[in-house]
């Protein structure tokens, strides 16, 4: 399998993550990738490429032109204002309350913000741009024939919504390359998303639409991050209605009650019958993921693979989160190495 | 004229504020007080007393029950969780989200939080409930006859909503008391907020009633906190349409240009003839101010008081903001002053 991949993610290097009322070195860090390269070139998945540059235009179809704008201008504004932190939101439009962008870089962080933790600093638009670009060209393999290709993607991006940046995602670059396949002339297309995290943003960017099918399992929201979306009542709205597949699951979740939520989703995949898969991957639902609660084990992760395979689609694999980092590499090319194997 | 005043606000002794991307000592902090205090005693307001305790009711008939038993529980739920750091909010539901307060903490602060400046640490609850009883007794005064009381509260509380805490608020103190001075048979009842940043608590809580009148001014939310109320254009709710008064003001406003705002407000209130008048009293826009940008000198503050004594209402005058701490017993005196001596 054929890995897109670019050094530009590096220009992604916040100091600062808000974490249990304290300022922490962020969990998603430049040496995730590293760990991932790594294991890729050791372990025969030495194709690598650098992926072609797309521009704004992809990601405008899936986000907002005022959210783009400020992502672009955020740091700048930030910076000029003398501040000695990174930029970090702190204060939000919350219940009844009105819905307008304040001109103040302070106020507009936080209308487009869904959390602190995720802090901008220079760089960080660069990134996620560069981010984009691996999904979009990893997504040109899929759609010029490959069986599949692997979008080593940071920073990640399935929290990101129409308007909305947080849990370390600015631009939804599965999002963004579903949309380019439809754009391309595929009829529908699926994402499957199997962080540990519920993929907020994905489910906001299709939840009215029925070209597009989103799956999604993980840590229920009463208990985890994203905690406000993710419930397995949300089901889709008016053209997607029926569209949407939350899978929520408790703490402890172990790799036999995982797989079967798993073939569930598969099964509603398939009778959507999507022309491509696409796969928002974090290896966060290991066991000794530092900030998540499944007990998914590096073997599964493999088995995982397999079972991708066995659906018989066109699949993009988009990388999302992780933070086990030095279990990282293993896990996510036990995966590649499944999919091969069972292809 | 008398004061209540409470030393359990030294319970409300949090070490951390996020601002500016970094963790800092808050701004609203219990020298506060002494500064006041001193003032009191040596300019001749002498007369200070303690709280009655009045229990929950009081706040219940004003706040959301789920927010009060989790403003209950907060601090004892996230230190069991052993974190290092104070009880601070991270992610909130924003824009097409659920509005399900989660189980987890993490989650359950931000459901109930409006902004992450405002940590939660051992003892906030009870200072912000002997706060709520010093707006309480300093109410019942007037509601006796006296001409007018001054509450001096700490935590402050005209940001808190009915189900939201942030901006240093936790119990909306003169919302409290204002719908105590309506169940003890007041027909009516003014909020005059002259705090430097908007209500946006007071006005939630009585956006929708007729008999509640609530005017504010304050920096334009586009510039500054809270950014998401304050707007001209809100102008109240059903019952209430007509009875919210916002008066935003832009950077560098001087007295000159303030206090004409004041005059709108007060004929506003004049025409709408309430039994009593509840003033938030905020001496944040003095012009060294840290965190604020009016232009009001000290003996801005003398001149303020002598002009809400010339309402002729029955007056209480609640204390909220104010971070130039320095000169926080000259200015709050001086308002004192100005009201006694126009009485």
């Amino acid at each position: 399998m054929i890995t897109i991949y670019s050094e530009d993610h590096r220009l992604r290097a916040a100091k600062t993550e808000l974490s249990d009322g304290q300022l922490v070195t962020p969990f998603e860090c430049p040496e995730r990738m590293d760990m991932i390269l790594d294991s890729l070139k050791s372990r025969g998945f030495g194709d690598i490429r650098p992926p072609k540059a797309h521009g704004l235009g992809p990601a405008a179809r899936v986000h907002d032109a005022g959210y783009l704008r400020f992502l672009e201008t955020v740091w700048t504004e930030w910076e000029a204002g003398g501040r000695a932190g990174e930029a970090m939101a702190y204060t939000w439009p919350m219940r009844r309350m009105t819905d307008r962008p304040p001109e103040a870089i302070e106020g507009r962080i936080g209308y487009y913000s869904l959390s602190a933790d995720t802090a901008i600093s220079a760089g960080t638009w660069e990134a996620a741009q560069a981010s984009a670009d691996v999904a979009l060209t990893a997504g040109a393999l899929v759609a010029d024939g490959a069986p599949a290709a692997f979008a080593l993607c940071r920073p990640p991006g399935h929290h990101a919504a129409r308007d909305l940046f947080g849990g370390y995602c600015f631009l939804n670059n599965a999002a963004i390359a579903a949309q380019a396949a439809r754009d391309a002339g595929a009829e529908c297309v699926a994402i499957l998303d199997v962080d540990f995290h519920h993929g907020n943003g994905t489910q906001d960017i299709f939840y009215d639409r029925g070209d597009v099918f989103f799956a999604s399992l993980h840590g229920n929201p009463r208990d985890t991050f994203p905690y406000f979306l993710g419930y397995a009542d949300e089901t889709g709205a008016g053209a997607g209605e029926g569209t949407n597949l939350n899978l929520p699951m408790s703490p402890g979740t172990p790799w036999v009650e995982w797989s079967a939520a798993l073939e569930t989703a598969l099964a509603a995949i398939d009778t959507f019958g999507p022309d491509l898969l696409v796969v928002s991957f974090g290896a966060d639902t290991f066991e000794d993921d530092p900030i998540s609660f499944f007990k998914l084990t590096s073997d599964d992760y493999t088995r995982l693979g397999a079972r991708l395979a066995a659906a018989r689609r066109p699949t993009l694999i988009v990388m999302e989160g992780g933070y086990a980092v030095g279990d990282l590499g293993t896990n996510t090319v036990n995966l590649l190495e499944g999919f091969d194997a069972g292809s």
